[in-house]
């Protein structure tokens, strides 16, 4: 396997392919395949986040793919940050349709155009909704798997409440639930405030949720955005007060991708393959019977550690390939198994189990009771993928004081006073662009570039 | 609420939108929204049917919407079935595409353009997959909820073998996942081996799925299609067998859609609204609790049962919103649930609860320990369910012997030697259909038009 220090980029796609989570074979360019073991991977993401939006009390919808142009133009500003990237259907059968159909890009305008339907009163409100769909983007850019596509698996939450301070409170309830996922994924971040020029459009303003990714590059992982009523003044989305009166309501949103998954490969990975935080992991306890003698007992013995960890509801699974132990045991840590049991001749006589976790090197001889306590070892996977991910994080996003550390081949916090003109500098010298200013972080210091007063702020070149 | 049997068509629509499973006042007709209680049923399909393909060792994948001109156009005789239907993306921003790219109307030309790469050796067979997406057809028919709609719900599963004894395998093991999920789904149906002509394109024969639905019409819920080596040959998929030989697959697959919630909704439902079985109930059980005396206390007790419910894996909530117990009643009655409990001053002193099955007018007194037993009570509901549901396929699933009989407002059983012309003559006089032999009935008897040595077979006018 490729190394992942020397050779990120390589090792990214290698790791993709050998441990199948995606082909990229397919005959568009940018639209790949998600093969089962990816699948399953991204469904039990999905899980997590529909667990925590249903607490929060949101509903799940489904739109439909297709946005006609009018629905789309109704809101132009909002249109224009996707223009140049909206794939269009114009034909159904040998006819032209009356109105061009785009391939939905976000859902604002499908779902908003829908909205004054639903929204009547001020007991509609708040309204929660969310769905996890496809969207598309008619990349130019270079496409890389999980990161850069062209079919992006997507959740996307849209939200209407009574006034501004009702949304503002829903943008704090968004990152509660990011904070529960993004625990799950075992991922450390920065939250920054999208200078305006990068913000979605039509939106107040942008948070993201930024992390560091090998390559020396960061990795937007997620977003939320304050609507206020700009959209829905466009989409003339209004409520009837307790008084009798009509008003806008104020909207946001909060989305999140597929590149979940791809910080979860490249941040967490090593040499030897993925590694995956139990939560996530389509199989968190791995079973590699050693031939020998009396191994039928041994297939039995098996199979009753099997039962017992599926009545935990623990997925967990026998690899009874015909393949040596060692062969499975690489191949096993190659998809990133938290744990693996090996169960032979030893363990059968001793009712044991010897037990490796997935970020340890040694090997861990355990009683059959201690099932019982399997969520401990889990725990221990997760805590040590914690550990070198914030190590990583911290090591990877490093303050600077001066325009001369610009080029470090990091993700750099520095002092910035908000203009164009200094990131526009910042960027010319170090490809670094503006990530914004650091949510709720107030120190004020001097801007490294103008000297003027600025605020905490992140640089980097991304992905 | 519209009566059922009166104005179907009209009670119909009206029951989709009263319990809120899809709002179809999008802007593009014919692309409905998927509620969140239409979501929740539609998606506790899919589970089942996902547990049935996996018990018989499928694999999930997920290909891209998009299929490419030139994939498709390899096998063209499959292709011309779908040419008036597809809908065409021809522009991504504003730029021409080089190549036309189609919604997928289904995924064969996706799929069977990766086989060749993915399918080597007789040890990579059988190789079973299935996916669970939304296809398009630009439909010029009235479209109408779940039943003819422009974005389906789809599941389609692809397997490829060493010969065709073995794909003959797979067409009947695809009848043993069918009626596990008929059974959950409480649906009757005929399996007809459809005529030639309307076969699925490029397939050796279809055998469909029939169901019979009010408005005395039959509605194709399903499909299974023996491919032969007609696909292997036009995409080139071929695997080396023991002997060192190159051969071609033998290829199946196997179609459900969001058709079997529109036969659950028709066929069982009554003009109180759903009714639903209880494994795609999303909520089985509802307790609604009385106000009265010690209210807190009856809140307490519907926690307790909740929790007890909940433990044993039962969908269940507390109804606290602020309507009269009789409101509640009729709008879970409306939406299906298969049981209520109704909780009040009595229940708490007796520590019982008072049951109503949804299939049934008498309220039941049970004991809180009759909560082990709650399958019991569910399985009751079922029962009820395909009692009135095989009545109803009997009576309108009816054989005649004669001609005469043909224009019963029912679908037919009869005698038919095969040929087109017969089926036309059945088709001008009556609009009913070649449905096709039925599978495994091997009684013979003359055509009931042209005196000739027929089959047993269904015709009817369809939906």
């Amino acid at each position: 396997m490729e190394n992942k220090k020397e050779n990120f980029s390589e090792w990214y796609n290698e790791i993709i392919d050998l441990s199948k989570l995606s082909d990229k074979r397919y005959a568009i360019k940018g639209m790949n395949i998600w093969l089962p073991y990816g699948l399953k991977l991204i469904h039990l993401i999905d899980d997590l986040i529909r667990n925590y939006s249903d607490e929060k009390n949101f509903n799940e919808v489904s739109f439909p793919v297709l946005i006609s142009r009018e629905q789309l133009e109704v809101e132009f500003e909002h249109v224009k940050g996707f223009e140049n990237e909206i794939y269009w259907v114009t034909k159904g059968g040998n006819d032209k349709l009356d109105i061009d159909l785009a391939l939905r890009p976000t859902s604002e305008s499908a779902m908003y155009t829908m909205f004054p339907l639903w929204i009547r009163s001020h007991t509609d409100l708040p309204f929660k909704i969310y769905q996890i769909v496809n969207v598309y983007r008619y990349e130019t850019k270079h496409t890389r798997s999980f990161i850069r596509v062209r079919e992006i698996h997507f959740y996307e939450a849209h939200t209407a409440h009574v006034n501004y301070d009702d949304s503002e409170k829903q943008m704090k309830e968004y990152l509660e639930i990011w904070k529960k996922l993004s625990d799950d994924l075992c991922i450390y971040y920065s939250l920054n405030t999208r200078p305006d020029w990068d913000k979605f459009p039509g939106a107040v303003y942008s948070i993201a949720f930024d992390t560091a990714m090998p390559g020396s590059r960061s990795l937007q992982v997620g977003t939320i955005h304050e609507y206020g009523e700009n959209f829905a003044k466009n989409y003339n989305i209004k409520y009837l007060d307790g008084n009798g009166n009509l008003n806008y309501v104020s909207q946001t949103t909060f989305g999140l991708s597929e590149r979940l998954l791809a910080a979860v490969i490249g941040i967490h990975g090593d040499n030897k393959g993925l590694i995956l935080p139990y939560k996530i992991a389509p199989v968190q306890v791995i079973i590699v019977p050693i031939p020998g003698e009396n191994y039928d007992k041994i297939m039995d013995y098996s199979y009753d550690i099997i039962n017992k960890l599926k009545a935990m509801n623990i997925r967990c699974d026998i690899d009874k390939r015909d393949f040596t132990p060692g062969y499975k045991f690489n191949d096993w840590e190659m998809k990133g198994a938290p744990l693996r049991f090996e169960i032979g001749g030893r363990e059968l006589s001793d009712h044991g189990i010897t037990l490796s976790l997935r970020t340890q090197k040694k090997k861990i001889k355990i009683n059959y009771d201690d099932l019982n306590n399997i969520y401990d070892y889990l725990n221990m996977v997760n805590n040590d993928i914690k550990n070198s991910s914030k190590k990583f994080f911290d090591e990877n996003l490093i303050f600077i004081d001066s325009l001369d550390k610009i080029n470090e081949d990091k993700m750099v916090k520095l002092y910035w006073c908000g203009s164009k003109e200094c990131s526009d500098k910042i960027e010319n010298i170090s490809e670094k662009a503006a990530l914004g200013n650091i949510y709720s972080e107030n120190s004020g210091g001097k801007c490294i570039v103008c000297g003027k007063d600025g605020r905490l702020s992140v640089f980097s070149r991304t992905y």
